[in-house]
């Protein structure tokens, strides 16, 4: 039970910041340099290099430096694969519903042939 | 562009933990009693307690307790929010890789009709 050890630790990690998030949310809409990061931010050059370290231990985001210029890019394995987390706790969640929906269902129908024996 | 401060910065530190994610995992398969979750976890009392609180203030867990016995429950609604935010990321990020392809198409399409003018 106890066998997570690991990314998505520093996937949902990584996530928990809003900063972060922005970030992230920045670059699904295309790959961008630490300074058009940094714009809508409001914060210092260091912290948003921070911000990336994290997102970049995380396998969130990956980044190549050319010349003086480090264009950021969303790496989609790492959020497919914490999405997919979720998703398959929601899955698991509504199958143990429906199959108690289905078995109030069985009792309500047992209780209405319980009423046409009388 | 940083508006996303509260909620889901919880529920992505709560999901952050494997002991965490593995009472969430626990919880979707139906309610439990903190003894139940206990079982499996292989850690005190006093740890899973302070788990749950986390879990509890996250807004994915809640509980109620009858008499001695405490009974959790997973909360969807706060794993359902967590799986929109990043389903949203991906989408956008898919959109625009979509808008992409079809671009590296039409350019593609343009350099066979030149050829086709030679």
């Amino acid at each position: 039970m106890l066998n997570y050890q690991g990314p998505l630790d520093r996937v949902f990690q990584a996530l928990a910041d809003p900063t972060r998030r922005a970030i992230v949310e920045r670059l699904t809409q295309g790959p961008a340099s630490v300074t058009e990061l940094k714009r809508p931010l409001e914060i210092s050059l260091p912290a948003v290099m921070q911000h990336l370290a994290v997102l970049e231990t995380s396998g969130l985001v990956a980044s190549d430096k050319a010349g003086r210029v480090r264009t950021c890019r969303i790496n989609p394995a790492a959020l497919a694969e914490a999405e997919r987390w979720i998703a398959d706790r929601r899955a698991e969640w509504e199958r143990r519903y429906d199959r108690l929906g289905e078995y109030l269902k069985s009792l309500e129908h047992e209780g209405e042939s319980d009423e046409q024996d009388r």
